[in-house]
C-alpha cells in the first residue's frame, strides 16, 4: 500500500510502519504467541472512550466520530487480522498501542474518504492517542481485558460448574458411603456431603475471584507517560473511566494513584493469585472424581463417569476420565502462569513495569482456560455422573469402622476385638461380632446404623 | 520418666509415647524443621476452648479446669521445649495433635497431683481430645496460628512501613526529579509522587491480606474425622469457634462446610497468594530504592540510604543497601513458599488434605518474614532515607525531555531540533536552544518549568 | 465427506470421527491452544519409522509404503491444517494420536486410490497404529519434538548469542570501567571481563541443555499400553528408535525402562529445569545490559544500545531497551512454564502420566521462546552495542575506590582520610590527596593505575 | 567481654562487633532462620585452606597455624553456638563471612594466648580474610556446603532408597497384577515391573544430581571483590581450590571465570533444578505406593504398608501411609524452594548476585529434606512393603481386559461381545464366554494366560 522509510506495509492491512517494524524486530514465537485479541478489543473500547472524552475537550467532532466508529470495529473483533504483533515485544506494549493507533487512524481516514497512510485527517498519535501514552493505555487495556474475560468466561464457567455440582450434591444426599482419609478407609459420610465440599470450593472460587476485582476495575488512563497526567486535562481520567464503565457495564473507576498503576501491576498478580487458588480447587475436585470413578473392576468404582469417547475397542467399560485430565492439566498450567505473572510483577523498575504483555497474556490465559474447562468439565462429565449404588453399599457394609457405633453398647475393648478379628480373618463385622458372642444379629442391626453417623448429635 | 511398650520417654518431658515414636520414625531435617511454635500455641488456645465447651456439655469440671490451665501454659509458650516433632510427619499433623494432647494431659495430671504417664485422671484422648479429631483440630490450629501471625506480625509490620513511606512521600513532595521508564530518562515527577506509588502498594498490600482473612477465620473444629461431626454434640462447633474468638479477639466462626475445611486448604492458598502479592510489591519498592540510592559516584545517586554497617574499610561512602537486600531475599522466599503451598493445597484426596504441616509452615514463614522484614527495612532504611537534592537537580536540569514544554511555543519541529542537537553535542537544552536562535534565555526560563509538568491542566 | 455415527466430518479434511468428537468435547482455549505442530510433525516421523519396521515384520509393503509417504507429508508440515485438536484433551494425548492415525490413514488411502473414511485398505488402528498405543507413541513424539526444537531452535540461538557476546568481550577487553557490587560502586574491571561473565553464562547454558538431552533421546516406542510391550514383537522397540535416529540425525535409543517412560516424564522436567536455568542467565544478562545502557543523561550510560524503533517523537536519544524487555519477559515465562511442567510431572499415577500434552506444550514453548529471543536479542541488540568510552572513563576517574591502590604507599589510614574527605567535599581523589599533602601529583599518577587492578599479581 | 563503639559483645562468645551489629539490624525470622550451619562449616574448610595457601605466600606460620586450628574447630562444628546471624541479612553474606572471621580470629588469639577482641596477633580482616573478600568466600562456602550435603546426605539417601526399591522389584517379579492407566483398569504387568519403574526413576535421580555437580565443584575463591582477583597472588585461586579438594575429598577446582562465579549462581539454580526433578520422582513414587496400599477394605489394597504408629484406637487395619505423606510434603517444599532459588538467581546485578544466603539456604534445605526423607521412607516404609497376593490375584482375575488374549482365537467381534456382556451383567470373562457358547472352559484356560502378556513376543 505505502511505504515508510524502507518498510513495506501490506496493501490489505490498516496497520502502518511501526507495526511492520515490530514484526521485523521481534520474530519470537510465531503466530500462536500473538498479543491476546482480548487486549486488542479492550484497546478498541478505550480508544472509543478517549475519543468521546477528547471530543468533550475540543477534538474535532468529525474526527472523533470517525475514531469512535473505527474503534468500535476493533472492539467488535471486525479487524482482528490487522494485529500481527506478538507478546514478546516492548515490555510496555508500546508497539501494540501504536498498532491500534495505526489501524484506527487508517480505518477512520478511510471512513472519512482520506488516503491510507497519509495520517490525514486522522493522525495516529495526535488524534487517536490524544491525551494518552502507551504507558497508561496499555495497563488500561489490560484491566479492561482481564475484567471482561473474568465476567464473560470465568465467572459464568465457575457458576455453571457450581450449579451442576450442587445439583449432584442434592441428588446424592441420601447415599451413605465410606469416607477416606489419608486415602484409607474412614468413617462414613453421604455422597451428597462429599460433593457438598466441592460445591463449597467452587462457591469460594467465585468469591475469591470477585474479591480481587475492585483493584482490576481501577484504570490507569489519564496517567500518561509516568503517572503525572502530563498533557492531559483535569477530569480526563475520570471521564474516560466512566465512559469505559458505561461501555462495558462494569464498575471501572480511575485509579486513585497513577504512579502505582503504571509502575506496578500488583492488581494482576492479585487476580492471578485468585486464579491460582481456583486452580487448586479444580485439581482437588477433578482428582477426586477420577479416583472415585476408577475401575471398572479394580478401582474404587463408586462413581460412573460418562463415556464420551469410544473406549478401547477391546475393553468395554473402560471410561477414561478425560475431562478430569483436561481440567487437571489446566490447573497445572494456571499454577505455572501464576509464577510467570509473579516474576513479571516483581521486576518493575521506577515509573514503569515492562513485563506488561507477558503478564496480561498469562492472566487472560488462566481465566480463559479455567472458564472453558469448567464448562467442558461440567457438560461432559459432572452432569452425567452417576452413583454406583451397589458398589458404594458393598464397600460401606464391608467397612470395619462401623464398629465405632458399638462402643457405647459393648465397650471399646470388645469392639476393638471384633474389628481386629474381622480384619485378620477377612470376615465382616456382624458375623464376627456374633461369632465372638458379644451380641445378637438383632442387636447389631439396631446399633450399627451408618446413617446416624453423619452428623453431631 | 516412664515407658510405653519399649519406648523410652525422657523424664523431664511432658510428652508421651506417640510423640517419642514420631521422633524415631521421622528423622527428617533436624531441629530447624520443627513444627512452628505458633501452631503449638494455637493448639493451646483450641484445647482450652474445647475444654470449656466440653465442660458445658458435661466434662468433669475438675478435669476441664486442669486442662484449661495446662492449655493456657501451652498457649503462653511456657512449655515450648515439650514439642520436638518436625513438620515432616503425618500429613494430617496427627502426631502433633497427640503431642499436644500428651503434654496437656500430663501437665494437667501434675496439676491434679497424679502420676505422669498414667493417663489418669486426665486422658490425652478421652479428655483433652474430647469431641475432636486430628482432622479437625489441626486445620483449626492452622487457621488460628495464621490469623494471629497476620495480626500480630504481618499487618503491624506493613502498617509501620506504610506510615514511614507516607511520611517520606510528604517530606519529598516538592522535590522535582526526572522520571524513568524502561529504565531510561523520561518526563519529570516529584520524588513525593514516586514514593506515593510505594505508599499505595503497601496500602493495597494491607488490603489484600485483609480480604483473604474471612475464610481464615472459619474454623474446622467440630468436623472431627471426616467433616460430619461424628462424636460431637450439636452446637459444639459453634461454641468452640465463639470461645476461640473470645480468647483471641479475632472474629473466628465455625466453618460453614466442614468437609471443605478438612479436605481442602484453599483458604491458606488464598492467603499465601495475598502474601505472594505483598512480596511482589516489596521487591519493586526495595529494588527501586537500592537503584535510586546507588553510587556514590557511578550510580543514580538520587537517594542517600543510611549507613548501618561499617562500610568497606577502604571506601568511605560505599553504603550497601543491605536492608533492601534482606527484603528482596524475603520476597523471593515468599514467592517460593507460595508455590509449595499451592502444590500442597492441590493434592488433597477425598476427605482429607495431608499436606497440612507443610502448608502452615510456609504460610507462617511468609507472614513472619514479610512482617519482620518490613519493620527492619523501615527502621533501618526507610526512615533514614534522604534526598540528594544536588544530584536530583543536576539530573533534572540536564534532562533533554524538558524540551516537551517548548512545543506549544516554538512548535514540535524546532523543539525536536533542539533536543537532537543537544543530545548529539552533549549540550544542555537552554544553551542549545539559544545557540540555535530559537528563543532567548528569558523565554526558556519562562517556558520550561518542570514543576508545571507534574499533573494534568 | 463422510459421517461416523452422527458426527459430521468436514469434506476437505483427512481427519475422522475421533478427531471431530474431540473438538466437540474439548472446547477449551481456542485455536491458539492447539497441540504444538512440532508434536504433530514428530508423530509423522514416528509413524513413518513404525511403518518401516512393521514392514520388516510383515506389514503389506503396499500399505507400509503409502503410510510412509503420508507420514512424510505430516512430518514435512504439508498437512498442518488437518490437526485441529487443542492441548486440553485427554492427558495421554490419545486423541492427537488418533488424529494422526486418521489423517495418515486417509491420506494413504487416497494415495492408493481408495475411498476416504473407508478405513480400507489402510486402517488407522490396525495399520497406522500397528504395534503402538497412544501410551507409547505420545511420549515418543514428545521426545522427538523436544529434541528437534532444542537442536533446531534453542541451541543455535544460544550459540549465536554466545558468539556475539564473545565478540563484544574481545572488543571491549581494554576498556577499564568501574565495577558495581550491591549496585554500588566497587573496584574496577574491564568491560571485556564484564561481558566475559555473560559469555560464560551462555556457554554453560548450552552445556546445561546438552547434559539434559541423553534422557530425552530415550524413546518409549515399543512399550505400548502399560510398558510391557504387549502386542509388539521382540526387537520392534530398538528398530523404531534406530529408524527415528536415522531419520532425524539425532542419537535416539529405545528407553531402557518403558514403565518409567510412560508413567513418568522426569526427562521433560529435567530438560525444563535446564531451560529454567538458561532463563535465569538470560534475565541477568538482559537486565545488566539495560541498566548499563540506561540514560541518556540520568542513567548509568556506559553502553549505547542500538535504536531499533522510532524513539519518542519528542525526546531524541531515548532508546528503550526493547530487546532486553522481550528477553526478560521470555525468561519470566520460561520460569512459569517450568512450574507447570513440574506439577504435571509430579502427578502421574500408576502406569501412565496424564499431563502429557500440557508438559510438552510448555517445554516446546520454553525452548522456542528462548531460542527465538536469543536470536532477536543478538541481532537487534548485542551486535550493535557500543561502549560509551567518555562516560566510562568519567565514572572510572571520579571513583573513590581507586584509593585502594595507595594503601601500600601511604598506609591505610591516610588513604582512608583521602577517600572520606573527597566523598564529603565532592572532590576527586587526586586533588584531595594533594591538598591533604600526602603525595604529589606525580606520585598519584604513578601509583593509581586502574589497569593494574584487573587481576592477581 | 569487650565493646566496639557502643556495641556490647557477650563475654562467652568469640564473635565481635560486626556480628553483634548484624543481630541488631536484622531481626528477621528468629533462630530457625539462622544461616545454615553447613555454610558455617564450609567456611571453616575454606578459611583453613586459605590460611595454608597464605602461609605458602608468606603469612606468618604461627598465625597461619592458629587460624588453621581455629578453622578446623569451626569445620568440625565445635563452635556452632558462635554463629547467631540469620539468612536475612546482606545479600552477599558479608556479615556471615565477618562472623566467621571474628570467631576464628578470636579463637586463634586465644590459642596464641592473646586477648579476645584485641585483633592481635590475629586480625579478622588482615589475616583470616587475607586474599579474600566476602564476594568470593561466600560463594565458595556455598559450593562447598552444597557439594558436601549432596554427597553426605542426598546421594546416600537416594542410593539407599534405590537399593530397597530394587530389592522389592526383584522380590515382586513374578506377581502379575492389573495395570492402571488414566487410573482405570488396563492390561497386566508384574508388580516387579511396576516397582522397576520406580527403581529407574531413582536411578536417574542420582544421575541427574551428579550431572549438576561439575559446576558446583567450581570455586569462586580468588576472585575477591569483583572477580578480578585484586589483592590476591597469581596461583592463589588454584591452590585454594586444590586444598579444599584435598580436605573434602571432592573434586573442587577453581572457577574458570570468576566474574560469572560472583555475579551469577546459575550452578545453584541448576542443582536446584535437579533436586526439583528428584522431587517430582519422589512425589510419583510415594503417591503410587499410598494408593496401591489404600484400604484395608475400600481401597486398591494391592500392597500392605508397615504399620508404624498406633492406628486409630477404634479401627484396626487402618494404616496411614505416613511416610508417603512426609515424602510428598518434602517434594512440594523442594518444588517451592526451587522457585525461590530461581528468582534469586535471576536477580543478580552487575558484578554481584545479592541473593546468596537465601539461595544456599533453599538448596541445602532441599538436599537435606530429600536425603533424610529418602532414608525415612525406605526404612519405615519401603523395606516393609508386602504384596497382598490374594487381593492382587482377585483383581487380576476379575479384570475384563484379559479378553484381549482371545482375539487371535475367536476374533475381535466375539471377544468384544464377551467383554461387553460381562461388564453389563457383572460376570467374569470365563463364565460369560462359555455361556455365550464361544469356547470351552479348557480353551479359555489355554488361551487366557496373563503371564504371557508381560512383554513383546
Amino acid at each position: 500500500r505505502y511505504t515508510f522509510g524502507e518498510l513495506k506495509v501490506p496493501v490489505d492491512k490498516y496497520y502502518g510502519a511501526q507495526t511492520v517494524r515490530s514484526t521485523m524486530n521481534f520474530k519470537i514465537g510465531g503466530p500462536s504467541e500473538r498479543m491476546p485479541i482480548q487486549v486488542i478489543k479492550a484497546f478498541g473500547i478505550l480508544k472509543r472512550a478517549a475519543a468521546e472524552v477528547n471530543k468533550d475537550y475540543g477534538l474535532d467532532p468529525r474526527l472523533a466520530d470517525a475514531i469512535v466508529q473505527a474503534a468500535d470495529e476493533v472492539a467488535a473483533g471486525k479487524l482482528d487480522d490487522h494485529f500481527p504483533l506478538v507478546v514478546w515485544q516492548t515490555g510496555s506494549g508500546t508497539q501494540s498501542n501504536m498498532n491500534v493507533n495505526e489501524v484506527i487512524s487508517n480505518r477512520a481516514i478511510e471512513i472519512l474518504g482520506g488516503k491510507l497512510g497519509s495520517k490525514d485527517p486522522v493522525h495516529p498519535n495526535d488524534h487517536v492517542n490524544k491525551s494518552q501514552s502507551s504507558n497508561d493505555t496499555f495497563p488500561t487495556a489490560m484491566h479492561i481485558a482481564a475484567a471482561k474475560e473474568v465476567h464473560e468466561v470465568l465467572l459464568p464457567g465457575l457458576q455453571h460448574l457450581h450449579d451442576a455440582l450442587h445439583a449432584k450434591a442434592v441428588e446424592f444426599k441420601d447415599i451413605i458411603k465410606i469416607g477416606r482419609t489419608h486415602t484409607q478407609d474412614a468413617v462414613p459420610l453421604s455422597l451428597g456431603q462429599e460433593f457438598g465440599g466441592y460445591v463449597q470450593q467452587v462457591k469460594y472460587s467465585i468469591e475469591r475471584v470477585k474479591t480481587a476485582m475492585p483493584r482490576i476495575y481501577e484504570l490507569a488512563a489519564g496517567g500518561t507517560a509516568v503517572g503525572t497526567g502530563l498533557n492531559t486535562r483535569i477530569g480526563f481520567a475520570e471521564k474516560v473511566a466512566a465512559t469505559v464503565a458505561s461501555l462495558t457495564g462494569l464498575p471501572f473507576v480511575t485509579a486513585p494513584n497513577k504512579f502505582e498503576a503504571l509502575a506496578a501491576h500488583d492488581a494482576l498478580v492479585e487476580l492471578s493469585g485468585a486464579l491460582n487458588t481456583v486452580a487448586v480447587s479444580m485439581m482437588k475436585i477433578a482428582n477426586d472424581i477420577r479416583f472415585l470413578g476408577s475401575g471398572p473392576r479394580s478401582g474404587l468404582g463408586e462413581l460412573c463417569l460418562p463415556e464420551n469417547e469410544p473406549g478401547s475397542s477391546i475393553m468395554p467399560g473402560k471410561v477414561n476420565p478425560t475431562q478430569c485430565e483436561a481440567m487437571t492439566m489446566v490447573a497445572a498450567q494456571v499454577m505455572g502462569n501464576n509464577v510467570a505473572v509473579t516474576i513479571g510483577g516483581s521486576n518493575g523498575h521506577f515509573e514503569l513495569n515492562v513485563f506488561k504483555p507477558m503478564m496480561i497474556k498469562n492472566v487472560l490465559n488462566s481465566a480463559r482456560l479455567l472458564g472453558d474447562a469448567s464448562v467442558s468439565f461440567t457438560d461432559n462429565c459432572v452432569v452425567g455422573i452417576e452413583a454406583n449404588i451397589d458398589r458404594i453399599n458393598k464397600l460401606m457394609n464391608e467397612s470395619l469402622m462401623l464398629v465405632t457405633a458399638l462402643n457405647p453398647h459393648i465397650g471399646y475393648d470388645k469392639a476393638a476385638k471384633i474389628a481386629k478379628t474381622a480384619h485378620k480373618e477377612g470376615g465382616n463385622l456382624k458375623e464376627t461380632a456374633i461369632k465372638l458372642g458379644y451380641l445378637t444379629a438383632e442387636e447389631f442391626d439396631a446399633w450399627v446404623k451408618p446413617h446416624e453417623m453423619l452428623g453431631p448429635k
